[in-house]
């Protein structure tokens, strides 16, 4: 069973310019492929932050994954930060390089060998059809903020990732929350590995709790369901799927 | 000038059952305040977890905010956690359990009453309209997680953290990032306190590279930014806002 952790890196986020979809792309898929995403953290374009919590997430996580600050610009300063957690130099890596003139239609200016600069020794795994790959530096995986690149990267090398995925199941209810509290902790005591989840819903016509149940062992799920589904009041459920 | 940072609580968010919104409106309406929100950071329903992350940032930053975990059911923490946080006990207010008969049509039941257990000393703020109000513990602000709820309860006390608000220029330019970001790192020298935003854009017709600059003081900010106009390609700009 993998964790992982994301850090987001850019002042854009942080200050509403640019609103951060990466987040909820990579906890949607690293759930279908059975990694638990622990902790998302996202923090301005400085490098010793930047450095820091790398080291720590790298330190308490299976995978770490990076999100922005990749590009040719002043406030590009996660492949420093990421060497900086590590102890390691930045040196130009010269395989990125010649795709880089092969991708290109111009000639490859200062601001794009800048991109190229890299930790020394990082594992580079190219990914088709973009000219930059994804940097690997020990369990840390660096991706770009652009959502188009992020999503089309992380899935050219998913793979690398994949566990024991989980099974879930949905019920929506009608019935106010705090009217259903007592039921869904007496499951909780009978089924303590259960991954239980009650969310109120304020603008839904049907129902008013989205409960989700989660196990990595299906016939487990089954039996809680099937217990939380008998001891729900009659007419309580809209719906299960 | 006032620091701030979100703590987002809840698995759901993690394992992307439900998608946080709660950031994105939170880091565009502090910014509309002059407040620097400096750290975003989700993590799971778990006590020492909270409160430790609570304290962390309690201490760093002069305004924290929590999204999430202030239900009644089992996986709602965040009220224990931020307790510990500062070592203090979880008490019944009655003034939330008068709040809630009034506002309530049925009876109080004992999943509303653990609702009104809160920290102990914690301050309790009036929101308009809602039964349940603002619980603030030190520089801790407490909000649902229920994207609704959170907008309309800091909008409803958003007067406390007013600052000084930054001015902000946008330029949409045609260019490459990579053939502008010499003349931004030009103008960041002579600029120092400008605060320089480049995000390139992949599927824009009319532009490449979103610029943003902005500063707390206009006339900074303007000669900044007729410095850049002057400086970028002849037809590089699409248009300026």
């Amino acid at each position: 069973m993998s964790t992982a952790a994301l850090l987001v890196i850019g002042n854009e986020i942080l200050s509403g310019k640019v609103r951060d979809t990466n987040s909820a792309y990579l906890s949607v898929e690293l759930r279908k492929l059975g990694v638990d995403l622990e902790r998302i953290l996202t923090i301005p374009d400085v490098v010793d932050t930047i450095a820091y919590e790398t080291r720590q997430m790298s330190e308490r996580y299976d995978f770490v994954f990076t999100s922005g600050g990749i590009g040719p610009t002043h406030d590009d300063l996660t492949m420093d930060g990421v060497a900086k957690a590590f102890g390691l130099e930045i040196v130009l890596n010269q395989s990125m390089v010649d795709r880089m003139v092969r991708y290109s239609k111009g000639p490859v200016n200062d601001a794009m060998k800048k991109m190229a600069m890299i930790p020394e020794g990082a594992e580079v795994l190219d990914v088709g059809g973009l000219w930059f790959p994804v940097v690997v530096v020990e369990n840390v995986h660096i991706f770009p903020g652009i959502p188009e690149l992020f999503e089309k990267k992380f899935d050219s090398i998913r793979d690398r990732f994949a566990g024991i995925p989980f099974h879930l199941r949905k019920i929506y209810v009608r019935e106010q929350e705090s009217d259903i509290a007592d039921t869904l902790n007496l499951l909780l005591k009978e089924f303590p590995q259960l991954m239980l989840g009650s969310y109120p819903r304020i603008n839904e016509q049907d129902y008013r709790v989205l409960l989700t149940l989660e196990s990595r062992d299906p016939e487990y799920l089954k039996r809680a369901t099937e217990t939380l589904i008998a001891r729900l009041p009659e007419g309580a459920i809209h719906r299960v799927e």
